[in-house]
């Protein structure tokens, strides 16, 4: 496939269904509306107004509240260098990358919150247990919020298969990945500032396999050791940082121009008080603005996607080499490690 | 692109969605229902019982009934030598295909019926006229059924764009296409039969452009002439018969291996009380059994469709070559005359 055909789709997506910009609603839709304008049509918004009646909204953004609700609670804290969990750091023993996770400390609450509030020089704090643990580790918190968002559950035809809590602050960052689920990502304090691609724009992500590592930190010494897994695991993922380090910019634009130089991202800010529909298979990139208490809150609903005719022309899509139209002397398998179906090799959360 | 991926796509589209027949629901879903688990997948279903309470169910299969409720109606009758309309036929003037359009002929209903119920040898006529002519043509019969599907309109947020009546016997049958509308597709007498293949399968419609005829047809000589459309005209049309004559299978066969020997299409009998939910893009090839009164009636309600992300990849893929895994020295080029995208060649009914 040359890249003209793809380039072309990337091109009529945003022409005919996703415009300009997300969406937005400034009431909750109705579960047919919401179905029906967005699901369906795999398009995200913004909807307003949608978690005015939350307690939530108004005792969370006090540190004091949140310690005070979870004294006795131990939650899972994710403990990184640098903000960087799920993401791309230099391999410890090639000169290549590899795909590493943070380190899970389990911690009592209030500590956990301090290390958020105040990071230290040395760590960063990042509360984002994938686990549904909101129902697990914060189910003290539940009477604040509601358990799950009605009028999607209506339209979707089921509850959320798992709701998280988030907890940060303004160093932590989510590299590029898409998850299998419809995410309903309600923001209660501070801001989430979210790039969004559409699942066609896959080749823009150059998706590659990374070996799989973890960060081990120890409290003693105070430093991060970076252990490769064994017996070595494989993870596709994304491997462009939108914001590369100053003086790294044209070196990043070289080695991605269809990311760089294709259709700008849609760039979304999600306030207090706001829900995003991120719907499934979208590549989204995440950074954050704590509210006043010095920290960014934010409940997230995972429903079941539908495996369905969308779904198979992303695989399909993914399946094909993308061959440069300025370059045809790069061989169509350059970009194309493996040929891998999508659920072969998705990066679901860890459940 | 090489076909094993587009083959991939076929195949993986009936597994994680559309399975190996069509869904039968036993009553009216809800309008949610409807639009989550058929028009959002793109997948089709045939609804029992659904239009239990349209008087026209017990009226209509009566001629009588019928030519005295419309006694003083002026019809669209279309005529064709041989049944087929909308399809291709030899060109008068090189050894190729066309395609033809019927002859219509304004003609007092209780005329058209007889002739659809007592055909005689030389022509076949249908009542088919696509230009929402249930609103117009025959309107004296539009307390007998409902001016739209409920949950329809509930689940996609509007009423019919048009609605259209049928009326035919055994010999008519209406060539593979496809339309750009969602379809609710009521029976009402006799049966109709549904050859269905979803968009991921273009390739296998082998789609050419064609030159566009009409039939002239004379009372006097009872002969039918064949008219090319001048200036010429192309249009692109699925070169696939899927029922060739006795004696012409091996080569038909041959000419559309992707057809005859990719997955088999949906096979669907609408009988009499029943609707077919028939999405938008996808192919369908029609035939027709009469009912008692000796003719098949049939109510479609075509529904704007939403040009979302799946137009978007059923475009991309259209504009993608297929080349053969067998045999890789077919030219990319051979099965993709012109680059065209599809809303600009699409067989839009004439409305």
């Amino acid at each position: 496939m040359r890249g003209k055909e793809v380039e072309s789709l990337w091109e009529e997506v945003r022409e005919v269904s996703l415009g300009n910009s997300v969406d937005r609603l400034h009431s909750r839709p109705t579960p047919i509306q919401f179905l029906r304008d967005f699901v369906s049509q795999n398009k995200p918004c913004i909807i307003s107004n949608a978690i005015s009646h939350w307690p939530g909204l108004s005792l969370w953004p006090a540190p004091s509240y949140l310690s005070t609700a979870l004294s006795s609670s131990l939650v899972s804290l994710h403990l990184t260098p640098d903000g960087y969990a799920d993401a791309l750091v230099p391999h410890p023993l090639h000169p290549s990358l590899c795909f590493v996770s943070a380190h899970v400390q389990p911690t009592p609450f209030p500590q956990a919150l301090n290390l958020i509030c105040q990071p230290p020089n040395h760590l960063v704090a990042y509360l984002q247990q994938q686990n549904d643990c909101f129902r697990t580790e914060y189910r003290e918190l539940e009477s604040d919020c509601d358990g799950h968002i009605p009028w999607a559950s209506e339209a979707l035809g089921c509850l959320p298969e798992a709701v998280n809590l988030w907890i940060g602050n303004h160093l932590s960052q989510t590299s590029f990945h898409k998850d299998h689920y419809e995410n309903l990502y309600a923001v209660v304090s501070g801001e989430k500032h979210f790039l969004l691609l559409p699942p066609t724009d896959v080749h823009r992500m150059y998706i590659r396999e990374y070996p799989a590592a973890r960060y081990s930190y120890s409290e003693e010494s105070g430093e991060f050791r970076l252990e490769l897994e064994e017996p070595v695991r494989y993870v596709p993922w994304s491997s462009v940082n939108p914001y590369p380090a100053t003086g790294n910019e044209e070196q990043e634009r070289s080695k991605f121009p269809l990311y760089f130089n294709g259709p700008k991202p849609f760039e979304v800010t999600v306030k207090a008080g706001e829900v995003l529909y991120l719907p499934s298979m979208w590549f989204h990139h995440v950074r954050q603005r704590p509210g006043d208490g010095g920290y960014t809150i934010a409940v997230n609903y995972w429903y079941d996607m539908q495996f369905d005719i969308k779904y198979a022309y992303f695989n399909f899509l993914q399946s094909l080499p993308y061959q440069s139209t300025d370059d045809p002397t790069i061989p169509e398998s350059e970009w194309n490690l493996r040929n891998l179906r999508d659920h072969e090799n998705c990066c679901l959360p860890s459940t």
